[in-house]
């Protein structure tokens, strides 16, 4: 066998990307990788390790054990020990419990992310790094564009959210793999990867060989391309919803959850852009009564307004939508939505 | 067998797809379906000889021969035939000659538009109708996005673009054959779509199988629903982009081809947002050079402004860009794009 190149493209492409995601942090801040050992967070847990010395910043680890799968300490142990070898201080394990609510998958990731925020809190940390790569954001857009479940989730992921950070959003999964083993790391694969109950778990296996066999090459990184086009058109019109918000919607909060109405004025929305008259009606849904509308239902509302024939309420999640003149009224509600 | 029911759900979808979309038509005006054939034309045609009476509208049918396949006489004849048989009038068959430029897909289109276009002139038709499905969008939006093509190819098709208008976006293709089948039509079969050479035929035959089978049904209306979503956010910036168009742009027109130039002005676009921006370079890019930029192509033209330090000039299919102080100048150019 010849000898482990110091340097390979892998490992290059990898610390550059996170040096250019970390080029805004002061020198002494702290960071923290998120590391499960598989080996989009190991390939990233190495790259901190040598990207945050030359950096002047200090870089820890947190291994998140949730305790789901037999062993899973061992696996954190493990992980807290690449992690040691690696030169990050401090690694800290910290076992979650995960409580069953919103599914298995759901119910993870916010145990998950409480355990990330506290120990952020405990250390002072400015940033968590996470090991997302572009393959995981290519299954992110598939994912909501197979549901038309709006721009929110075909933005995909951010690459800087609050203190989380992707620097690996560039990368494909297969780099990190690389990486890993041009540097003789060895990755955890996690079983739950080959689980074929996961939805992203299917897109991963079968359906993105599928898209890659059929149209060629690149199709990972023209979804991702297209990500990053939502996010920048969501942002402009984001921006121009907030503008007009304060001028359409007036929120009147009840005193029990069950009197929290809103309204919105149907004379100032008439004749804006659907795009925009869209996001006002899901500001408003999210924003007092905390629920995400899908396209199909915001669109219920919205025909209240660009198709009014004095049809009756609309209901969905959480919410009851009646026209009064000028006004929608939205009133908080548990009743079952008029389309699902 | 028992009798053929007189009005069935498919038929009854199709007549109010048609319906709805000619709503805005006055009476005695020309209305021309598009007709291969096939079980989407065909349904639509059929609709058409329904629906055109009751809203006092003259209906014909222009079937175009391409001239492409044995034989493709003897399928515009049936096709003139059921149109006939359906009391469309006039009928037209039109034979074209595809001149091989573009590939043999869009040569057969443009050969095809053309025809169209012409019939339309000749007997003063206000609008010609063209089969296209739900299936048909969510093929269309699959390919742009897997190209990384930008929102243009993602929003996919309108349902009214001129005198050319799709009443049957909203209708899956199995509801046009069943409509066929329930008004004792037999359509054609293109043996083209059975062809895998053609990308479209594997997205249709390979890729959109497997999404509804392992994400589930729904996925093909998911998908034009993410097309509707993307044809409204656009609406919104390209009337951004064309107000601030003649403000950070101006065309240089040369004596020659190769002495087209245009400028862009640094400094007002320096702090707009990406989405803006990026609109503004393919809209100086199509509309002075012809040239369609992918993703690609124009992000490497944003980065003379964003992240500019000094890099030379940028090659993208038929122009040259340089930066010049607070200027960037395109140039006509036939060289080799420095990405493809």
């Amino acid at each position: 066998m010849t000898e482990r190149p110091r340097l390979t493209p892998a490992m290059a492409d990898v610390r550059r990307a996170i040096r250019e995601n970390l080029s805004d942090l002061t020198p002494d801040a702290v960071v923290l990788v998120a590391l499960s050992g598989g080996p989009d967070s190991l390939a990233l847990a190495a790259g901190l390790a040598f990207e945050a010395p030359r950096a002047g910043l200090l870089a820890g680890a947190v291994i998140v054990d949730h305790g789901l799968q037999e062993g899973s300490h061992v696996v954190a142990e493990n992980a807290a020990a690449q992690a040691r070898e690696l030169g990050l201080d401090p690694v800290i394990i910290r076992r979650v419990k995960v409580v069953p609510a919103a599914g298995p998958e759901a119910d993870a990731r916010i145990a998950r992310y409480e355990a990330l925020d506290s120990v952020a809190r405990e250390l002072g940390a400015v940033a968590i790094l996470l090991g997302h790569t572009l393959d995981d954001q290519a299954e992110t857009v598939l994912l909501g564009l197979t549901r038309g479940s709006g721009a929110t989730s075909l933005a995909g992921m951010s690459d800087i959210n609050g203190i989380y950070r992707r620097p690996l959003l560039g990368i494909r999964r297969a780099q990190t793999v690389a990486a890993c083993e041009d540097q003789g790391l060895t990755p955890w694969n996690d079983p739950h990867n080959q689980d074929a109950s996961y939805t992203r778990v299917r897109i991963r296996h079968e359906v993105m060989p599928v898209l890659e066999n059929q149209l060629g090459p690149g199709v990972a990184e023209a979804l991702a391309r297209t990500a990053e086009q939502f996010k920048q058109d969501s942002a402009v019109l984001d921006a121009l919803t907030s503008e007009i918000m304060p001028t359409v919607f007036t929120p009147v909060l009840g005193e029990t959850a069950q009197s929290v109405q809103a309204t919105l004025d149907v004379t100032a929305l008439t004749g804006l852009p659907l795009a925009i008259l869209n996001r006002v009606i899901r500001r408003a849904a999210l924003d007092v009564f905390g629920s995400s509308l899908s396209s199909v239902h915001t669109n219920a509302v919205a025909r209240l307004i660009t198709d009014w024939h004095g049809q009756g309420e609309v209901h969905v999640p959480g919410i009851r939508v009646e026209r009064q003149g000028a006004q929608l009224v939205l009133t908080a509600s548990s009743s079952t939505p008029t389309e699902a």
